[in-house]
């Protein structure tokens, strides 16, 4: 397989690609590498490759003349790729999908950029090797001539595959020992020296398990998880952002479909859904707020009859689903129980359905914001009835969280779904 | 600030970090590297630094004992990173928080593995550059280095900064342009050369905007965006999966709490939160399905009076999202009504609040296992009422969904939320 290596520093490849079982693979023919110096198609007496950009802007641009009379030749150029900050996360998916490749082209950009028509001349792919920001392409490159090469059948030597198995799994590996059997005190598990093959897998898809559950939750949700695998996570500690979310239902004052400033009825319904979601999610606590006297009462006969009344004992799930429900005249009266409860004031987000296009509005609250502030102090995420809440409570916001659905005309959730979703995209499954 | 290389390759080194700025930063003091190899301190006669792991397995292992006098013979090692697949994603906010740093240890292990007691002798954090595989270290801290280091004030030159604002932005580059403005026919937008900064940047933002859209969806959701880029956005093509998802919420067959199979009767609420959600993520239909006659014609009445009665007055919102409502006897009448649509049999995918521990079962799908089916043919989600789908159901269907909350014992929510949500999880805002 031929790696075709376009940069203006060719130079950079030298070492790493030149030794290791990188070096015994050239050697052998298995990897070709042919390095395209860029600067020796530049014309003019400076051999200039670079540029300053239309439009203004820090950084200079790789010229596209010399570019492409690089690529141009290369007899054989296979897929072309180029390593960008802009381009899709490079993965070990891809780098199998390379390895099967008889050519593949690399243009080393400068990450300050490169000639966009470059992309209009060559069907050019965009990769990119994370979310950070290099000089060039030349590192991203070596890290994906390696990640491709070392899938080569017989690159690695032939008692070893490339493709880990705990890797596709979509788990992170489990942790190795080697000897001494002790060192400074510290010994390896005693099970890796049982020789009981049975217990070492298990032990090990534990640990994985463990690790992944820890470092990278966000993995979790692709994983391929057994029954087996499930149960053995639930026996975890992990983190419980949700216990420090509160929501609220807001029935006064929000507004009717005029924009006019109403009072909302209780709903079980309401109550229903958000306390379920409130409780199978582990959140700190669930308000409704009402300041009309005979809705909080309702609001309370509805509450008995689920904790200790017929509902309780038809259906004990709702009885501790309703365990964390309380009714409060307003939106201060939430606050304060939290207070009382945590010893800190909570941070307020509120929600809407709407675009906030009111003049001086800051931009909207996305959910990473708010987990941010989940993880330091507790947060009340306040609902509206009706047509949402009210400009009196908006106002006295920390901000309000970017509408569900914001790049769509229709967007008409009942509060119930709207509820579940945020609650979910803010504390999901593994936090 | 002081990089401290640990490695068995201290060559790899040489040629990436020995060229360009980087060779000028070491030149002016600005940098300093610092190559550590392992293979110095390693014992015996071959100097050998590896070994086999524990409990067998593939490759070999770095030995402990050359490590720690490796780690011990630097004086000043300030925080300790190891480049490994099992880290956690290393990214610009990170770059920058290194580069405050007056010491950094990058331990290169290979990455079959290191002796797992490394880490409980030191304060090791373990960072990834990226969901690959490589044969070591080395390619990875490179990146790292030349990341960190660029950010460092003077490195790039006195005009220019190493963090770009629109990245920070969380948004992909916009597209670049230099000389000439005429190539093989391509010319340079016209606003570039206007000498318009107004126009210019806010082009700029624009074609930000759609590049991240069309290649990187996945960071808007955390991307600071205002009224306008978001009405900006809104008028781009986008990928539109919901419409090839499709839900049914089964009133017969499903269980009941003893898990006797029963019927449930039709509510006009389900029917209503679940429309709202079909409606607001653009999917392909929503079917409610009863065998039992007068519970169809009572879907039936609902149906009427928010499509064409008194309730598509008072709410043509709602008249709207009851639009693609469909009853059937069963989900057979489902799966027809989808093939008479699109001429393709939809693939089958039941939900359920509980683990599937049936012998044989198979690991429960993935949302994003449905969502790679979504992007290929339509998909048939089924809902179930009461205590859930019956088994007749779950076991004509293509398999069974992971469970909302399947780490934690009490998993209680309204079909209604887990149909918000599970939709939500599949079609998210951005597709």
């Amino acid at each position: 397989m031929n790696f075709h290596l376009v940069s203006i520093f060719p130079h950079f490849f030298e070492s790493p690609l030149g030794s290791g079982l990188m070096s015994k693979a050239v050697d052998t023919g298995l990897v070709g590498l042919d390095f395209v110096d860029v600067r020796q198609f530049a014309g003019g007496v400076y051999k200039s490759v670079d540029d300053r950009p239309f439009g203004g802007g820090p950084g200079m641009l790789l010229k596209l003349d010399p570019m492409v009379k690089a690529l141009d030749s290369i007899p054989s150029r296979g897929r072309i790729l180029m390593l960008s900050p802009r381009g899709k996360p490079f993965t070990q998916a891809q780098a199998r999908e390379l390895a099967l490749e008889d050519d593949v082209t690399l243009i080393c950009g400068r990450y300050e950029g490169i000639d966009e028509r470059l992309l209009d001349l060559y069907p050019v792919e965009l990769v990119s090797v994370g979310d950070f920001v290099l000089n060039g392409g030349e590192a991203a490159a070596v890290c994906l001539v390696e990640a491709v090469a070392r899938l080569l059948p017989g690159f690695m030597g032939h008692e070893e595959s490339g493709d880990e198995e705990s890797f596709s799994a979509g788990l992170l590996e489990y942790p190795h020992y080697t000897r001494p059997e002790e060192f400074d005190g510290l010994t390896v598990p005693e099970v890796l020296r049982s020789g009981d093959h049975g217990r070492i897998t298990a032990w090990r898809r534990e640990q994985s398990l463990t690790a992944t559950l820890r470092d990278r939750p966000d993995v979790l949700p692709t994983a391929r998880l057994t029954v087996e695998d499930i149960d053995f996570l639930r026996r975890l500690p992990r983190t419980r952002l949700g216990r420090n979310l509160y929501i609220a239902l807001c029935h006064y004052p929000v507004t009717n479909k005029f924009g006019e400033k109403v009072a909302v009825s209780v709903t079980n319904l309401d109550l229903h859904d958000m306390a379920r979601v409130a409780r199978s999610y582990g959140l700190g606590g669930f308000y409704a707020t009402t300041p009309i006297e005979d809705q909080k009462a309702l609001a309370e006969r509805l509450l008995g009859h689920w904790r200790e009344g017929a509902g309780a004992q038809a259906n004990p799930d709702r009885a501790e689903a309703f365990a964390k429900v309380k009714v409060f005249d307003d939106i201060e009266g939430a606050v304060l129980d939290i207070e009382a409860q945590t010893g800190q004031r909570p941070r307020f987000a509120a929600t809407s359905a709407r675009l906030d296009r009111r003049k001086q509005a800051q931009p909207a609250l996305t959910f990473g914001d708010v987990r941010s502030w989940l993880a330091n102090s507790p947060v009340l995420l306040i609902f509206g009835t009706g047509h949402g809440l009210a400009e009196e409570v908006l106002s006295k916001t920390d901000g309000i969280v970017r509408p569900l659905r914001y790049l769509d005309d229709y967007n008409h959730l009942s509060v119930r779904s709207a509820v579940a979703i945020i609650v979910d995209r803010l504390v999901a499954d593994e936090y």
